[in-house]
């Protein structure tokens, strides 16, 4: 599995408090007529950690089942044991690929050498290739350029989605890792940028409901036109800034519900968007449309 | 349930990756013939994240059925509806009142609405006490005082334990919060200062090894020798830092096998003490002793 | 000169930009008239780094000739040197200890080893005692507990004023350093919990204007009056946290307005409080009047 | 004055604690024999917080006599009025244009609202345009892209110095600013990333020691010549690093030691470089030359 171009991280639908199989199958149905490369399930934007061991398999098995795209599962869990039986489970059903998040309850004994562990006993035992999953803002730990460096030179580790947002730490991979290792920009906020120190695409909660203007930004990069690349790098921030730092899953689902998907509710603790922002959101997506005429 | 005292956050030990029930067992013996108040299982200490839920109940069980003290199951988890189930089943077994921890994935949808909401509605479903577990160094969240004391009107959340070290919120609670309501100082660095300033006890991973030395803080402090408590409260800080902020669970683990207790090995990612640590923390605990002759 | 009690790290009043001696003469007698052990002249309520070198030693001067409490001095600046020289100066002007804030602007650089000779030159250079100052919110460095303990050693050393909050630190600063070392509260919020651990006072912005209070809480303390003590506490921590985290030096001044005193408006960058802050500000010391009653 | 290309914030040497006059005009001779753009005096690496304003003054009299490229001084201090007047003194010698900081010892008081009145007093009052300069690692304060935005309209703001290295934040700088507003990387390490997102230059510590390359990515970008760029760019991370985040101004001096030109020691309470590290430092810069043969 050669990673490669623009995912979109979906979201889960719920209805009822339950998993919502027709709107997501209606959703899926959507995201595979796109330019997408691939689909993450159970990513951040996909409320992961709110769902059950059982649910996670399910969910990946439907997804598997309802589209042509790739399909990376997220299967990262603070144990070790749990993250390689999750692994095991998602490849049974047809994932490509695991994207395996930091253990992050216990931070302070995080340290390199407790990563390192972690990630090349999963990555020993996936029986899919294994992608790193750098996220601070949610996690407070961070997968250092060195260590990811070192852990690229696994086989079964192909990649990392670094969420970091550290440009720097982009680069730094990129100009150590071998080169089939493929770094990925975890917002669409910086997807040009990464690719310019060497990034081969990104996992960007924006491509949900953008997946056309993040592939294209990926492809006017490969054909040297940096110059409209940015104009539209420039145009989709506060659109993603809104589905991201601002507002989060609850923002990127109610921007699908305005835009013709179905996005829903959040799972509790999350709380869905009140009223005014939901009409700040509408604003901003206005002025997006209105700024590419 | 009336909170008060010195509660010891109880390891989980394990040999060969699974929870060693017959250690445990000896553990509880001896906790049990101790002054301490009760005990917690499935805390930070306890591994709790790195448990499924099967083991959190059919654990908390066990720790039921042999002691006599009190027992406070930890039961938050990232999802409203998951904790609501973990702590109807730890009531079903027996546990005497549930330490919810603040659900932190979501870092910025975790404003103080949607905590309140959260505990409003754990609390409104558990058939036992809650306590608020607020852990800002694992979690990146904060439970801010102003919250605290309107939650201690619920007529089910009956204290709150405090790890965040920030001993002007934990005065702050006690001025604002209903009489019955028991700030519980998160750490036996703190825990004279914290009676001072209005807290009722103290859930301490030092009192897992030296329960003697922190009930007698505890109890110096009502009698009025507040220059006896203090030396003492000087003379465990060290050990606490060990098997705290320095090692963690880990280091805990260590010192129970030092001390003659049964620790074991964590759990991966979570790694047991290197041989250099664990002479530093023999000389620690040898320092301790000294100093008491 | 052995530091104990409570200090007021008094703020600079200025009229047209300029310091307005007139009326800090006035309120120069107000203090002095107080129980407070002393004035701490050019701390962070001072405004100390928004005056020149020049008025900080006339200013030092005009306390000096003003009051007959001990009067401490800022007098840390970034540089070594600069400090050194202004530690000299007001020496010579009659301050009777320096108050030295760490160094913070090259935060990386300030390790251990270079905060512990830059302490130990000014403090070989000064003529009067030096107490270190440790303000980790304003300067984002850290005086850890065992570089104090070690400082503590210094002839010339005579105390630390802690403004980190940081409870634990304190205490292992009071467990670990000489007898004569005085760690001193830097805020009145946990002067109680500080005594507690084993501090000998604090300096306390809201003794600036509740001086009585503080004073008092320092004595009921001593007396082994603990419940009296703790109630105070509590009924300070409104007033204290809107003149110190909340709204900073322009509350301390606007609180002092007020009050009676001369407060006036800081210099800027700094602004002044705005109607609506200093409207809830005026609800907040009513309430505290009223809980005295 | 119109910003663009690569500027060296030069660091200033000191002989026995004083400025080095004579050593610094051999600095400047030969950076002005290189592609560089400009000077920037008194930046962080000029060591500025440890300079007294009138060798602030006298240093950007000398450099601006010793070298035709363009001058800018950083005149930042915590007061508006010391900064109006440090601003108008180095314009009165020559500078071209100023570089200001944010004023940042009272963080909680450095709101929005605050920042835009010292700037827009500063811009009013300045004789030369004025750039902001955001360096939040030293500061703990940052400029937001919607304050800059608006900062840009003022016709004496002229561009800013971002050293967050938060890449999505100088795009929404870069494109929410007014055309003639230049954005300028804060560092070497994210120079490219920076130009492909709008940035018009950078002012690189690291261009002190290699002109020739930050001058070579600038044009390299402009040429279009993106993969050779990003080459450039990687080559040049382990250096950056070396002497930026690493080891400062300390690490600058010692590859400037190594290199040829005048480095020397920095003022106390900073440290020259250990042997160690000044081994391992000699060690990167060989690896570089290897990397570029």
């Amino acid at each position: 599995m050669r990673l490669e171009g623009i995912y979109a991280p979906i979201p889960t639908p719920f209805v009822g408090g339950e998993i919502a199989y027709g709107p997501l199958a209606e959703n899926l149905a959507k995201w595979s007529a796109t330019p997408l490369s691939g689909l993450v399930v159970m990513g951040s934007n996909g409320e992961s950690v709110l769902l059950d061991e059982r649910e996670k398999v399910e969910l990946t098995a439907f997804v598997r089942r309802h589209t042509d795209k790739k399909v990376v599962a997220g299967t990262g869990c603070e144990s070790t044991r749990a993250t390689v039986r999750l692994t095991k489970a998602v490849a049974d059903v047809g994932a490509g690929a695991a994207l395996v998040i930091t253990p992050h309850y216990y931070k302070s004994g995080m340290k390199d050498e407790a990563l390192k562990r972690f990630y090349t006993e999963v990555a020993d035992h996936s029986p899919i290739p294994v992608i790193l999953y750098n996220m601070p803002r949610n996690t407070g730990v961070n997968l250092a350029a060195v260590l990811v460096a070192e852990l690229a030179r696994h086989p079964n580790i192909v990649g990392v989605k670094d969420s970091s947002g550290d440009i720097v730490q982009m680069a730094e991979v990129a100009a150590a890792a071998p080169d089939g290792f493929a770094v990925f920009a975890g917002s669409g906020s910086y997807l040009l940028p990464a690719l310019a120190v060497g990034a081969r695409g990104g996992t960007c909660a924006v491509a949900n409901i953008l997946p056309e203007e993040c592939t294209r930004i990926f492809r006017l990069f490969y054909e040297g036109r940096l110059e409209e690349a940015r104009r539209l790098q420039h145009r989709i921030l506060a659109v993603n800034r809104a589905v991201t730092a601002r507002w989060g899953v609850a923002g990127l689902k109610a921007a699908m519900d305005i835009l013709g998907w179905f996005g829903g509710e959040p799972r509790p603790p999350l709380s869905p968007l009140g009223t005014p922002e939901r009409e700040e959101l509408q604003r901003i997506l206005d002025d997006f449309r209105s700024t590419g005429a």
